[in-house]
């Protein structure tokens, strides 16, 4: 596939059309139906769908198809669904609107919203054991996405990230600590998905290694961007508040740093991201495009 | 070893304390120091232990040494431990008080509490993910394993069952409501962890579904045990209210059919767990006494 005919915006829509379709199938029906309905408001509610298309984009940049990883590429996106309805709860962040639709606890209630996010957690990992069985995929390699998705969602990546944002509330956070609370709230999902991918599709440790390199600079860069349409986005177009992090005094790098400071930086890990993507040749292009797409995008 | 030789007593404070010590090495050391704390203040407050010694005694039941399977059997402990903080919550049961302390949100906050729990239940994940690499495990049987869990932990059980539980407050439930409650809330962990130890031993398959009917009839005869201490229990002993499940006119099986019939139900539960055993001879003794220990503890 040569680079100039790459038509991103049908590669994405295409994606996107196909990982909605899995996740339509991805609950199952349950005795408890009011915990399943609030599952599937959560999870059906649109969004990016930007981690379940990495983990495809890096498995096929090491030489597997895209449906080979179809149900961890679900899984990450059911795993970030559960972090932000336990985010929303009012003894977290207490937002009221996702997606451009009522938070999951305000549409249900508060007990149904901390169970549908735990029972979204579990299911990812239900989905991934269940990859194991994907031709061409195996069980060890699909053992290990487990345990990169689970260290990458624990204590010591989102979680822990979440915690440290908490924490952070109120008080002065230099840049140092606004990078450990991203890196892990966000930058550590964002990686592991791509990881996964690389994992599932048995690549070279270089290729793995290059895929965790590439994840780093673009989960920052994901940060800052999001930082950034906080100060600047259309709340339409969003789907959440504007200028809510202004409003809780919160540290992001526009605040730290300005606007046009924090926009730097957004472009430098955009190079670098794209530097480590070098390996890959045309095959690298799709997550090229991805990165451009995660920097410049308006939503 | 002879059933005449086996002393119980010896076996489970062995087990327990083996446990013990592998809880405290499991959650790492986290840059989010409190949320540390709050998971190690849970996972640490003692308890029976008992799904992580039946984990160990399925897999040795099976052929396996107890220690192969060590990491799987903390996954269990830790995954309840989630539960017991969740389903205490303020939202959820309102509880204060939790083998004999205050409950995780009462001892830290309630944001601490929803993100500890979380990140305990994503721990048990990695841990079985962990299990792979051990001699004669393999992963294979590990990502079976990972799958007996996310099911039995999930919308389709314990999560399900606390929604189900939570919707039946206030309405009156029947003996099948009152099933489809327990057997999804408790009895489905207790069953996988009898599975995942015959999985991890790589047991044939009618071992394996002679452990799963042993851990259902266990599973009943646990929950029943569990509601007649309600009633009959010794607060101090047990480290949680008694009398909470009349005052809150909780449908029980001691509320329905009366402590006698109740108990009739528990030690007719028994007498099928004992009799699933057959297979396994003398190998079995341990599971024996387990199940006994289950419908006669005070605890």
């Amino acid at each position: 596939m040569g680079a100039a005919a790459f038509d991103f915006e049908t590669y994405y829509s295409r994606r996107v059309a196909r990982v909605e379709r899995a996740l339509r199938a991805a609950v199952p029906a349950l005795k408890a139906r009011r915990l399943k309905r609030a599952m599937d408001y959560s999870l059906l509610a649109g969004g990016k769908r930007l981690r379940p298309i990495l983990v495809m984009a890096a498995a096929e940049a090491c030489g597997a198809p895209a449906d080979a990883v179809l149900p961890t590429a679900c899984a990450f996106e059911i795993l970030h669904t559960y972090s932000l309805i336990h985010d929303d709860l009012p003894a977290m962040d207490d937002d009221d609107l996702r997606r451009g639709r009522p938070t999951c606890h305000k549409a249900f209630d508060e007990a149904t919203a901390i169970l549908a996010g735990d029972g979204l957690l579990t299911l990812a990992f239900e989905l991934i054991a269940r990859n194991g069985a994907r031709a061409g995929v195996g069980a060890a390699a699909a053992l290990e996405a487990s345990r990169v998705l689970a260290r990458a969602a624990g204590g010591e990546g989102m979680v822990g990230g979440q915690m440290l944002d908490l924490e952070a509330e109120g008080r002065r956070t230099g840049l140092s600590g606004l990078k450990d609370i991203h890196s892990a709230k966000t930058g550590a999902l964002l990686t592991a998905a791509l990881e996964a991918g690389a994992v599932l599709a048995k690549a070279t440790p270089a290729r793995r290694r290059a895929l965790v390199s590439y994840g780093r600079h673009l989960g920052l860069a994901f940060q800052v961007a999001d930082d950034i349409l906080n100060v600047v986005g259309d709340q339409a177009k969003l789907g959440k508040r504007v200028g809510s992090d202004a409003q809780a005094h919160k540290a992001t790098y526009p605040a730290l740093l300005g606007l046009q400071k924090a926009r730097e930086i957004a472009h430098n890990e955009l190079r670098l991201g794209l530097a480590a993507l070098k390996p890959f040749g045309s095959a690298g292009e799709p997550l090229r495009r991805l990165a451009r797409f995660v920097v410049e995008r308006d939503r």
